[in-house]
């Protein structure tokens, strides 16, 4: 039996972790980090499986016979894009962890707009008590954007927190208890929607897609008063200009961002100051790189058993 | 057939909040209510039922032939201290709503430490861009201490939003999916908690029980660093001193209050200024005074049918 192709990582994380973790995966095959010194100018013409996260340009000449291209991340916009991508499958990453973390970040932040968190915390530092007696989760529709892994986890748990969740998708879904809409019932999900959250891949559709136009068709004089504006997708989908003057002129009452056009958002981008805007550096669900490795070992293994690859990129759809 | 009896209602709430429920609400029988300058000096000793909360000091005096009391609030604790209560069956405050918006703050606090969203605030207010990594809701342990109607409830979502949940009550509880203990379990149930939810009615035995003692046995260098506490009981059971003392000295690595054992908290407490403490001003879950008077109106419904009263207190225990 010839030996097993080793896998090629090149992850552009923190490179300690990714060392950290390759240390006990890929324990059948062994794998090819061009991260460490020692792999520099090393013949890749011989490998089968690539890991990979902002490769370095000249990676798919030095590994022409890949046979799978494995993503780092769960969306893969950035990969998409890489110039001499072979036409071979791609596999993204999902994981139960990323998608229960994103849950956790979703539910929160709907719960801090429903409480106004933000107004409490400000009393707090003014050592004001001032009781609040705003709505509750039921009277409050959520709309998600997105039904994939991500955004049908989070709306089922939104559910059981009482909010009434509502979704959108490319291609109409059936969930048992939720009220959905195909891309062109988007207007009607809109009008429907007091929180919106957005759980989108980046593609070309996509980019761009939350922008003034769209805020100004979100439910007006809902339970919360203003809608609020909620996005854990991808930075470039959101015009962020137009998010920063629909708060300030109250088009929107608030919003929570993980995402941003240009990451790290910039020190003096006015978004980090705005009144009822909650900032967080792209920490909503952080990829566990131990977690990585055994998907990429399990799907390794479907493979070679001659089984489907799972979580496959679909090129033509561009997620 | 005797005209019925109408209720009388003395509720120290917000009075035209009272009012207003009260003009569609029993309307078979009609109400008194006590804070309408017309009812000042009215025969009252005809009354049935009375729907209380701080009620004047004369009232039972004022009304000797009561046959049920219904307590405004979910707690009875300043019920059950009230000179004069005649012994007559007391029922107390359970709804659907007020349950649902409990865990809703309930989870969202668990959350907001899980995510340390204080930490992330510090770096917003300072344009700082710092991801951090920290532990899922499966590595923490949350210790629900109470699990009654709204210990059940919280305890549940807890678990659905993927923490490890465990109880803690007087008598042992069988709940599927989730490790309980009694009473006597006290210690081991505390030295497995990460963060203590804090659910007790206000009785004898649980007046003071969240001290110095109780902090020092929760899990110590757990996935949060330090243990949480978190209170949404009343405020009595805590020893607010400790509670400062132990978030200065590192017992504790945080706090969320709801409850203070004199409300509203003073504005120079030091509570109010403590790093990782949040106040919210007894606002988790607040009565709806339309719920309120739909759920007399049902016991009174059972009462006269001759059906058992539901949601009684029992007085030996004080809940
Ligand atoms: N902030 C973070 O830390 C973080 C972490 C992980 C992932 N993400 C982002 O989250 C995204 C979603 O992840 P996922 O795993 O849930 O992806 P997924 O399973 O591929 O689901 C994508 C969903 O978006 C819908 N969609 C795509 N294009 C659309 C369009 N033009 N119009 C309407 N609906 C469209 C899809 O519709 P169909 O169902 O009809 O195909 C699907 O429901 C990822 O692509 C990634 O960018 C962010
Ligand atoms: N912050 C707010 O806005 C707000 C709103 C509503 C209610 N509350 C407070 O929340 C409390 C709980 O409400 P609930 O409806 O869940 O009450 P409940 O249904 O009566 O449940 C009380 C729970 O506490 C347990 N318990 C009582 N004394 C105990 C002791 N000495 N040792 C151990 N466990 C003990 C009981 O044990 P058993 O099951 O063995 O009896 C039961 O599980 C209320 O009493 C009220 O003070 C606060």
């Amino acid at each position: 039996m010839p030996a097993k192709s080793p896998v090629l990582v090149d992850l552009k994380f923190d490179p300690a972790t990714v060392a950290k973790s390759l240390e006990t995966a890929f324990a059948d095959r062994g794998s090819i980090n061009l991260a460490d010194p020692a792999s520099k100018g090393i013949d890749l013409s011989h490998v089968d499986y690539a890991l990979l996260w902002k490769p370095d340009a000249d990676l798919f000449e030095r590994a022409p016979n890949l046979k799978v291209i494995f993503s780092g991340g769960a969306g893969v916009d950035s990969m998409m894009s890489i110039a001499g991508l072979p036409d071979v499958p791609m596999v993204r990453f999902v994981d139960r962890s990323l998608t229960v973390r994103m849950s956790e970040w979703v539910v929160m932040q709907c719960l801090m707009h429903l409480r106004d968190v933000q107004g409490h915390f400000r009393n707090q530092r003014q050592h004001v008590w001032a009781p609040q007696h705003g709505p509750e989760a039921a009277d409050v529709t959520v709309g998600v954007m997105g039904l994939g892994v991500l955004g049908c986890d989070a709306a089922a748990k939104l559910k059981v927190m009482g909010f009434n969740a509502i979704g959108w998708s490319r291609s109409k879904k059936e969930i048992d208890g939720m009220e959905t809409f195909d891309a062109g019932g988007l207007d009607a999900f809109l009008a429907r929607t007091d929180i919106l959250v957005g759980l989108l891949p980046l593609t070309p559709d996509t980019t761009g897609i939350y922008n003034a136009s769209l805020f100004s068709k979100l439910h007006r004089n809902g339970p919360l008063g203003k809608p609020v504006f909620i996005n854990a997708g991808r930075g470039k989908s959101q015009v962020q200009a137009d998010i920063a003057s629909a708060v300030r002129t109250g088009i929107l009452g608030g919003a929570s961002l993980d995402v941003f056009a240009v990451e790290p958002l910039s020190a003096d981008d006015p978004l980090w100051g705005l009144e009822n805007v909650i900032i967080t550096p792209h920490d909503s669900a952080v990829s566990d790189e131990k977690a990585l490795m055994r998907h990429v070992e399990e799907q390794i293994a479907r493979f070679e058993r001659g089984e489907l690859l799972q979580h496959l990129v679909d090129r033509s759809r561009g997620y």
